[in-house]
């Protein structure tokens, strides 16, 4: 396995978008819209990265420069779209948490 | 498996702390410091709940009431010295995020 890394960020003030959610036992298409989604994220204007995780809970943390990047990227229509696909087949409930990230810190054994 | 629960969080202003990790093949005591430090913050006044994941990563978002609340965390004894063990011996490298949550959304299928 390549080993993960820890998304890049700049010095804040910036937004984080924090996803959590549960899966239903149906995730038919779910790897192939997670793959679009990931490729079309990352072509927007004020994406910043993302740091992510599943074992039981999903939890997904994008990063953004601005919230208007943010609701730009709500209201895309193949994100829409996705988002409604999750709803009716994927997800057994999720929060979506928007947060002004005003400190950070990073360590690394060097 | 116990189907995992999204933290209940009340309506904002509060505030979310992002960790995200990678970690190293040396896990001794991890997991018995990762138990006390989830009995010690449940503890904390001002502490409103956890998400969690690790798939490579980890990822792991607390709520907190008010940044004073976090700071008095952060500087606990006993955490700070597992936090210690911790650049010691099981992360590779680590951020934290101070961030203040604005808005927050949550859909459960019904």
């Amino acid at each position: 396995m390549v080993a993960p890394e820890i998304a890049s960020t700049p010095e804040p003030p910036y937004y984080a978008v924090i996803f959590v959610s549960t899966q239903t036992d149906n995730l038919d298409g779910y790897h192939a819209a997670m793959d679009r989604m990931e490729e079309l994220v990352a072509q927007r204007p004020g994406y910043l990265g993302m740091d992510s995780a599943r074992s039981g809970l999903g939890v997904t943390v994008s990063y953004w420069s601005d919230e208007a990047a943010i609701t730009a990227w709500r209201d895309d229509l193949e994100h829409s779209q996705v988002r409604e696909l999750g709803r009716e087949r994927w997800y057994g409930s999720y929060s979506v948490q928007v947060a002004r990230v005003e400190r950070s810190y990073r360590w690394s054994r060097s």
